[in-house]
């Protein structure tokens, strides 16, 4: 028996086949922003999955779903603010009626939370949090081994816990995010914020036009050993290891995660967010909790978690 | 058959007898303050206990108790910094041993969230999150009906999430804790800092000597319109719906309890807290999470939900 994980992404749509051993054994993919019409975007994205299932010839137990703003009570994603389809999409029930499987949906990095547990570092572990890094920043939290989903489907939302008090705007309305500080965009808002303190500044970042600087370009200069791009890190670790400290306050978990484009990076980012993660933890916790990088592919994480969520 | 509920505090120890309709039908208490010799301090308990039971004579199906720095998995005091007991005291098992009853301990502000699902306002509730305000500030945080204790126990230190980077310094050795904003200390230390910054004022609190205010007074003088308190209560409830505006976003709670003496306060307290609530939460969660205050008797929550714990 096969499971299929889901994982919508703003740009894209990523299907997988998974077999009993945790591996990605088929994968295609759908344009999810060519999509305003969700109706529309079920019957392909249906489609394609018979295809992978003929192509195949498996028998499937079920399908999971990693979406932004996934309800994992409902079934439902709400008004996702990177789709260009709008309002609520009741996707698990749509899909169930066109293929007939059970189908379970959750949020994206709830998703990856469970990947990494059921298939990666995790393993074992009851308690853990995982921040997920990129566009945004989402987080997944396991409380006894289960996704803590909370009153009405939507716990860990830990990208939106105010970090910095009337500090930069974020895309929620509210100022002082933690995603503001620590999703890529972020990373290179403080980046900006930084050339533009150093006037004299003649390093490799200088040398790329402002709008083509991106998490990457920041994390390789800062790799290269150039000092205003390691201050970049420096910073972003701060706010990093402080909002994983305030975390870890509330659910005393045995190892924080830390998965996306940004963590690519590396000692860079992970040494000031110890750093600041050590500073800021209350003594009850310090030394206990394992800050710790996904051990799953990233094109893989939110696929299997996804599948995993069918077992 | 009855319960026991022990509520230990840095001055006294409460000690109740609960029937199993819920009520306190025995209270007594001994001076916690007094003991250095923690094998004392539970000679003296055990004694008590037997006295009470005696008098009452009635059969016990077991002992809860709610202390500082609680351990309900090793059932064990970890030094916890208001009592004179200093070091590792492993309550439970030297109570079972001098009572051969069942003994189970926890966090002081876990038993408060246990006793208000039980008992309380928040009966039939799922997912809630308890804010006890005092000399310090604790919390107890429900998920699925259950305690949140975590990988060690600890889980629920939101009076050591730091919500003003870089502010008042807290006695855990950190700056700018949720407890030394919102304590019954923060609030008069918020006191303080406004009658500095307004020498010209003339109002009620400025008739009292400046060692003497209390989150009480200060309470009263708000409720009598005094624009000062007022403002106190203003800066508190900014402080605390940011908090509870975080918290919010990690369990997705029903609802958001608060009890403890500046809740006495009433809604010079309740109203600004509300209003920073609403404008700091994550629109998700927006018009869905109910603010509560204990619907318990001060004096008998940590009684009844340490008695609850038991069942």
């Amino acid at each position: 028996m096969h499971t299929i994980g889901i994982d919508i992404g703003g740009t894209n749509t990523d299907v997988g086949f998974v077999n009993t051993s945790g591996e990605v054994v088929l994968r295609r993919n759908l344009p999810t922003a060519q999509y305003s019409d969700a109706e529309k975007y079920a019957d392909d994205l249906a489609k394609l999955i018979l295809e992978m299932k003929n192509e195949l010839g498996v028998e499937v137990k079920g399908i999971g779903i990693g979406a932004p703003n996934g309800n994992f009570y409902t079934g439902c994603i709400e008004d996702a603010p990177n789709l260009n389809m709008h309002g609520n999409i009741f996707l698990a029930k749509m899909l169930e009626e066109r293929l007939h499987l059970p189908c379970v949906l959750t949020n994206d990095a709830n998703a990856a939370a469970y990947g990494e547990m059921v298939y990666g570092g995790a393993k074992g572990m009851k308690h853990f949090i995982m921040f997920t890094l990129g566009t945004g920043v989402g987080s997944g939290i396991i409380v006894d081994g289960k996704l803590l989903y909370g009153h009405d489907g939507f716990a860990g939302e830990l990208g939106h816990t105010i970090i910095v008090p009337n500090g930069r705007q974020c895309k929620c309305g509210r100022r002082g995010c933690v995603e503001q500080y620590t999703s890529a965009g972020g990373i290179v808002q403080t980046c900006k914020e930084l050339l533009a303190e150093n006037p004299e500044y003649k390093g490799s970042l200088s040398q790329i036009s402002v709008d083509k600087i991106d998490s990457k370009a920041i994390g390789d200069a800062a790799n290269q050993g150039d000092k205003l791009a390691i201050e970049v890190f420096e910073r972003t670790g701060a706010i990093l290891g402080l909002a994983m400290a305030n975390a870890v306050a509330f659910s005393s978990p045995e190892a924080v995660f830390l998965m996306g484009g940004p963590v690519k990076a590396g000692e860079v980012l992970l040494d000031p967010v110890r750093r600041s993660f050590d500073a800021n933890v209350l003594s009850n916790y310090r030394g206990k909790v394992k800050i710790c990088v996904s051990q799953l592919k990233q094109n893989d994480v939110a696929i299997l978690g996804a599948a995993a969520l069918v077992n």
